[in-house]
């Protein structure tokens, strides 16, 4: 099935959970000063895929959930991932994001690391509407390994020698347990048991590391540059990725020296740019992410077997299929 | 009694818990990223007062509170706290904290930012231990509060109309919020009676107030500048506190065009400062201040008197004289 078929069968079949998630976030925001409302709402109304909200609700539905609550609850954790988002803006010089000018060209940067606070915050607010204990322990937990993920990251940022491992902990705690939260935290809304959770936590995991995993492709790959994305842009702010990792382990020394040779240039021309695909391909960087994300498509999918087949199963499926598939 | 006597006396009464907080804020940082520890610690272990965790142990006791968890749980309120400093001083460019260089000095800007959010989520961690939703719910409302405080203070910077509601507005948030947090949570902590909580919240809140009174006046005193701390470093940031916002609404129309003329200047002489200063003092912006701070001084005791005479209850009265005296 194509890119487009597959998002089109996604959205048919979750429009209007996409649609409530869309109300909730405007409803539960409200901040008591005007300007955090304005900056917060650049970002989060500047139309996102809401794909961690989304998680959470169908995971709660395949838990069997039936209560209301799912749909509020799952706003914390758009609001944690805008809240770092904001934060990586102010962090990385990011000058565009969701196709609207960075936050802090519009505002200035201190304004916009205090909206990232009060999101923050909020989120765990209305964590703790749900009376469960438990629940707030995921939050944090994520909270925290999130904002140690982006410090290892900066950390490294620059190193032409970062391994296999630093970039696998980078991804796990940037993007991988915030996924895992979104799904472990809708069993326990829905009081399914412990193996259901497990079994959510897993998936969560394996979508959010095959997600971030198709995120740094994009950076090399022509769909990538179809979507307005600058290819290269993850290098220049010298941040290596699996493609580039990998290709350098696997290099003859010729090929591995002029890789380092570019991406330990402060800038670097279309036509290095262009050599290094070359080299990536050659020593077989960007087919090796692809599959290292596809298996964790697969180890996703293998998660959701513990469920009977359903409906809601099937979505979750496409999603995690998707993530592999998906051009923006 | 003097400044000295008094801190003298509190410190004689709490040794044994400030030791003890200070253990515990060692114990329960505990990052897996060593660039956080060095941050976190660089300004968390640079001799703070530990005010904000002291008044929660102490209004603990107060409480008949006889467990061992008051001591970790106080750290929430250190860390929060430093949080905020981490990020205050990356927004206000400050260069000196606590006799410490600021941290984004000696660490990128961005990396200071995130160990700040860290310090944010292991303060919710640490409240989610404590098993109760009421005192999630309330730590969650504080960074709320504290952070649209900031952004607050931040929208009104360099403006030198702010009115008297918009400063109590900004100091309630970003200072009074969190003592009130502090002691409240020891209630909670101790399953005291709802009158007993409302009653230490008052004393919080209102000690918080009087606390950041006295701060703001300390940039316009003697005490101040013995301190080493800059006179008029408010006033050089664009913020206006109350000894000004008081001059400004009493003054006779030439004194306050005068002052106007100086607090606009982007920065100011010595002899602009001093001419200030007389302006100020004619125009009760200190006095005045000193009465509220003084006021609130008194209600924060008034409300202690909910509880029966002890020795805890004396500390506390002390601490709250101690926010007017204070010189540090």
């Amino acid at each position: 099935m194509s890119e487009a078929d597959l998002k089109r069968r996604i959205l048919a079949e979750v429009q209007d959970e996409l649609a409530a998630i869309e109300d909730a976030l405007e409803a539960n925001l409200t901040p008591h000063v005007g300007l955090v409302r304005a900056i917060a709402g650049h970002l989060l109304f500047a139309g996102g895929k809401r794909l961690r909200p989304l998680l959470m609700v169908l995971c709660a539905r395949l838990c069997g959930y039936r209560g209301t609550y799912d749909i509020p609850f799952s706003t914390i954790f758009e609001y944690l991932h805008v809240a770092t988002l904001l934060h990586d803006d102010v962090i990385d010089g990011g000058t565009v994001r969701r196709g609207r000018p960075a936050a802090h060209r519009i505002w200035n940067p201190p304004a916009v690391v205090l909206t990232g606070d009060f999101l923050l915050a909020r989120a765990l607010s209305i964590a703790t509407r749900t009376g469960r204990v438990r629940i707030l322990e995921v939050v944090a937990k994520v909270t925290e390994e999130m904002a140690q993920g982006e410090i290892l990251q900066l950390q490294r940022k620059g190193k032409p020698d970062l391994t296999r491992e630093e970039y696998l902990r980078i991804i796990r705690c940037k993007t991988a347990v915030l996924f895992e939260g979104a799904c472990r935290v809708s069993a326990i809304l829905a009081d399914a048991p412990g193996e259901a959770e497990a079994a959510l936590a897993d998936y969560g995991h394996c979508t959010g590391l095959a997600f971030q995993m198709a995120d740094d492709l994009l950076d090399y790959t022509e769909d990538g540059a179809a979507l307005g994305k600058v290819p290269g842009a993850d290098l220049r702010e010298g941040k290596l990725t699996l493609p580039v990792i990998h290709a350098l382990e696997q290099a003859p020394e010729a090929d591995r020296r002029a890789m380092v040779e570019i991406i330990t240039q402060d800038d670097f021309s279309a036509e290095s740019f262009a050599a290094l695909l070359n080299l990536l391909e050659r020593n077989d960087g960007i087919g090796y992410t692809r599959r290292q994300a596809a298996a964790q498509v697969g180890k996703a999918k293998e998660a959701l077997a513990f469920f009977p087949d359903s409906n809601v199963r099937g979505i979750l499926m496409d999603i995690a299929d998707y993530t592999l598939m998906r051009r923006s």
